[in-house]
């Protein structure tokens, strides 16, 4: 299917290049296209990332990706997500579902970051509001990129994703889509885009575990 | 050991009834030991609190349990646990250990509970700012207080809890206990006492997913 995706960084690349490789037809959505050189933080330049999904994923500018997907992914910087959408433009994004997968986090007084949003509301909540007529769902933000795309590199992939969303069809497609796509097997639908405060407050442990753990590789399953 | 429980709601007598089970002598500090009939919230009466630990466990002031314990345990309500330890006497604290427990939720404005503090501050940073003799551990606050002290009736036992402290031999000291206490088997050291914002931030997943899963009986397993 068509996919767009919103932000260029690893996050971006790391879920493009896997739909890419799944014979999905995507556009990353960035800045500034023509800047095809420069290394993206933890990413590869976009001309490399291009090349390694063997020419098959494009990339374009925010509009181009919001035009051309049947779905958007929302995988920009958190603080920058709401600017970085409304370049994308209302008008490519109505109607459509956008997977939230962003975190507002907040490195500019160093680490650890801390969230630039949170408690009495959240990114997720933020971009429904800005965009009423969007279908958002916020997922996979609890996991770094790799276990994202690939949730079987931990523990055989017996651990949960959460969804939140006020549209129940809506969750139901994506919750389809993160089997399909990806190979998640046990997802729990936590109710309204307001419950994307409690996965997007889970981030100050995820870090603190990563360094206890010493990897980012790691999940949360729930037990009963 | 003599342990010292400050706090007498049901987070406080689960934990006492507990230890006295285990032949611990407690005495749980409440701010009016002579209301011994009226009913705790979801807990007992104090009356009848005692007389279910057979008499071995006591009722007493905050000074009181403060003065007792060997270790001393923040049960209290979020809000309220400063001024609670203020009253259980800083001479009686100096020096201990004290395992904070407590979640700074706000009740206030509904449900959800929304946090008191959070992101760049915590409940277990805020004790240990207020008293800095005593050696602050912040654990257990991620499970309902029956998992507390029975882990094995969710999962076999099989999942994890989390300790944030600044004094390295104080939280090896509390997990020892925990184990021995309690039967807790998977206990991951965060760091020092900012690491509480960590644990302290999950409770809006956690509220969630009792939702969605219908039961507070229930845990995270960190897997790798």
């Amino acid at each position: 299917m068509r996919i767009g995706i919103i932000g260029s960084g690893v996050v971006g690349q790391t879920l493009g290049a896997k739909l890419a490789e799944r014979s999905h037809d995507v556009v990353l959505g960035t800045r500034n296209p023509a800047n095809t050189g420069e290394k993206r933080g933890y990413g590869a330049s976009l001309g490399e990332w291009v090349k390694a999904t063997g020419n098959r994923a494009k990339v374009g500018t925010f509009a181009d990706a919001a035009a051309h997907g049947e779905v958007v992914i929302n995988a920009s910087k958190g603080d920058a997500a709401v600017a970085a959408l409304e370049l994308a433009g209302r008008d490519h994004l109505a109607g459509k579902i956008l997977i939230d997968v962003g975190n507002p986090l907040d490195f500019s007084k160093g680490m650890p970051p801390t969230l630039t949003v949170c408690n009495t509301d959240s990114l997720g909540e933020q971009i429904q509001r800005v965009f009423p007529d969007v279908k958002v769902v916020k997922t996979l933000n609890t996991v770094n990129c790799d276990v994202m795309v690939d949730p079987g590199r931990v523990a055989n992939g017996d651990h949960h994703l959460f969804v939140s969303g006020n549209d129940a069809s809506a969750k139901q497609q994506v919750i389809a889509w993160l089997k399909d796509w990806f190979g998640w097997k046990e997802i729990i639908d936590l109710g309204d885009i307001t419950t994307a405060r409690g996965t997007e407050m889970v981030l100050p442990l995820w870090i603190r575990l990563m360094g206890a753990l010493g990897t980012p590789f790691f999940n949360y399953k729930v037990v009963r």
